[in-house]
């Protein structure tokens, strides 16, 4: 957009506080449900292609309001980030989010990809920190607890024209959530899903909009009447492995002639999500695995190097990555109906490497093991 | 959805007037502009997995109120349709819907494809009916004049959690509506597009659902730099022609040994929105044209094929079509950095074939001549 539209500023903000009466009040950590609660409080930025970027609001969590012929409502200008924030185990007093930069540059890149306004990442980090504070009691305690915070834009022009929003909104909420394996992990079986796509080149399937979510929910239930819990999503004549369910999913593979060993993701090639976990998980095992022993590679793997390399033994792990999970271990794979077993730990449900991981990166998130630059402490 | 829950029923309806004095009152012809202006009531229709579908409302046009986690906000559980309805210039009394019922068979397609629910076709037609007899004064009269109806489906779940909608509401509002050309045809050119790729074999390109728009707006946008309207957009390997901006495509083309002709249009492979307009020009094309002159083909056409008849000189005509327009002469394609020049009748901006096929559907649209089972009249 133009530069004389006005920028978000974090220091415009307007705050209106819930009285005290009428708060939610902090939920038990074993009654958490996934997104199903929300704090007290909420932002909102309104848009407009005359003046740019309203004041910021922090108001009481409630209601949209917005006339049935909104764009949000038609043609699914509509984008999203999931992030979190969690107490420190070591300090508890402090709160960090993991590698928030990260969620705000990949919002700006989806908001341009369906010509929504960009904004000063900065500004809506400074604007979430304040939103969190505000409900700072309400983040559970303890690992594999956290704030669940939900960044969303959509566009409110008004009228039924398919065009360029002239008006939108980013608003925030947030959750507090438990661990997604509540009992420790729970491997998953896949089903190999070709007859739906659920990205391509060209598309938008590297962007977090809405767009790419409700089409992959009936291919989740036709797997699930199978038995599987989610989509392997393969891609194109080679059938090449691109994404698990709505996480990026990763392959760990040892060459049974030389022993070395090899960690694959799908290279982000315009139908990947550039998912932050899959970067954070890509970092930490080249900087954390011995290079004499593991290669650590973005490439094309196709179902079918899957299916061989597991039949001569050579396939070590299989997991997903993602924010809400961290990493899913996967333990099966139903590809034109043979099964393809994933090796797990003896009497576990994941692998070592997966184990290793979820680990390193929960370290980071409560402030165990420091990374510099991924962590936003206040 | 499983027969235990209520279906949707007409009979069923809450009516709710707007008192006179806070009614909009018709808008003037000339002040139309599409999509803009809504007439005074809308119908609502709330549905639940444990009852099914509630009493639709009918009620004063106003804003939806909706909690912020709603999946229709995060994961584009949207859907909608496009029809019209048009005073007969037979009988002014009678109010003509063209084909609703292709609409309402789609709508269900569109619907189940995303897990929202289906409904009665015959229960919402009937409701459509209600309302607009309600606001009938403010059908606008005379031809290219109609009321544009929109219904519009949307997941209302709220939550996080990417699953099935256990919640999801019908909407339908109505917008009286001018010629799309105001001052009689006005033919676009277009930008050949394979860079960006609005649909895919295993996508959901054949559904009208909201996912599909949105991504569609920044290749218009580019091409409309380069002076085009609109993206004709190409698909695969061969670059087949598939749809033209929002609308299906119909290319009209002559052998120049034999002289015979071809009215070709993409075939419904699952990349291809199964337009009613499209369905409906097939038809009076099938029924309309001379066989000893015309062959009418849903085959697949490839860019290069156009260019090369082109160049030949037997590409005689082409149009988009779709409910807005009806169809819309297309006068150039730029492709690969050249133009195809596409023939207009002297003096006119649209072919013979173009003209002839907007006046057999606008006759049936405004009652001059009768088609059986295309129009429901009230």
């Amino acid at each position: 957009m133009t530069s004389k539209l006005a920028p978000l500023s974090a220091s415009k903000v307007k705050i209106s506080v819930r009285p005290e009466n009428e708060r939610n009040q902090p939920i038990k950590n074993e009654d958490l449900i996934f997104g199903k609660d929300f704090t007290n409080h909420m932002l909102t930025v309104n848009w407009d292609n005359k003046q740019g970027w309203h004041a910021p609001e922090i108001k009481p969590y409630g209601n949209l309001s917005l006339d049935p012929s909104t764009c949000v409502f038609h043609y699914a200008f509509e984008l999203f980030e999931g992030l979190k924030a969690y107490k420190s185990l070591k300090n508890e007093k402090d709160i960090i989010m993991f590698r928030p930069d990260k969620n705000m540059e990949r919002m700006n890149k989806s908001s341009d990809r369906i010509c929504l306004p960009t904004f000063e990442s900065e500004e809506l980090i400074k604007l979430i920190e304040e939103l969190i504070k505000l409900d700072k009691d309400m983040i559970p305690k303890g690992k594999g607890y956290s704030l669940y915070i939900r960044p969303t834009m959509i566009g409110t022009s008004e009228g039924l024209g398919v065009h360029t929003p002239d008006k939108a909104m980013i608003f925030v909420i947030c959750s507090p959530v438990g661990p997604y394996y509540k009992t420790g992990f729970k491997a998953v079986s896949l089903e190999a899903t070709d007859y739906a796509t659920r990205a391509w080149p060209g598309g938008v399937g590297d962007k977090k909009l809405g767009a790419n979510y409700a089409p992959c929910i009936k291919p989740q239930l036709e797997a699930a009447k199978r038995g599987h819990q989610q989509n392997l999503w393969l891609f194109g004549p080679n059938k090449n492995i691109t994404e698990v369910g709505t996480m990026n999913v990763f392959f760990a593979l040892k060459n049974s002639q030389t022993g070395k060993k090899e960690l694959v993701t799908a290279p982000l090639d315009g139908t990947i999500l550039e998912g932050v976990t899959r970067d954070s998980v890509l970092a930490l095992c080249r900087e954390n695995l011995d290079p004499a022993e593991w290669e650590v590679n973005e490439r094309y793997l196709s179902i079918d190097e899957v299916k061989e390399r597991a039949a001569k033994g050579e396939l070590i792990e299989a997991f997903g990555s993602g924010t809400a999970a961290v990493v899913s271990p996967i333990k099966n794979i139903s590809y034109q109906s043979e099964d393809i077993s994933v090796p797990l730990q003896e009497g576990k449900q994941s692998g070592k490497l997966t184990e290793d991981v979820m680990k390193w990166i929960s370290d980071i998130q409560y402030g165990i093991t420091e990374k510099a630059n991924w962590t936003k402490v206040f």
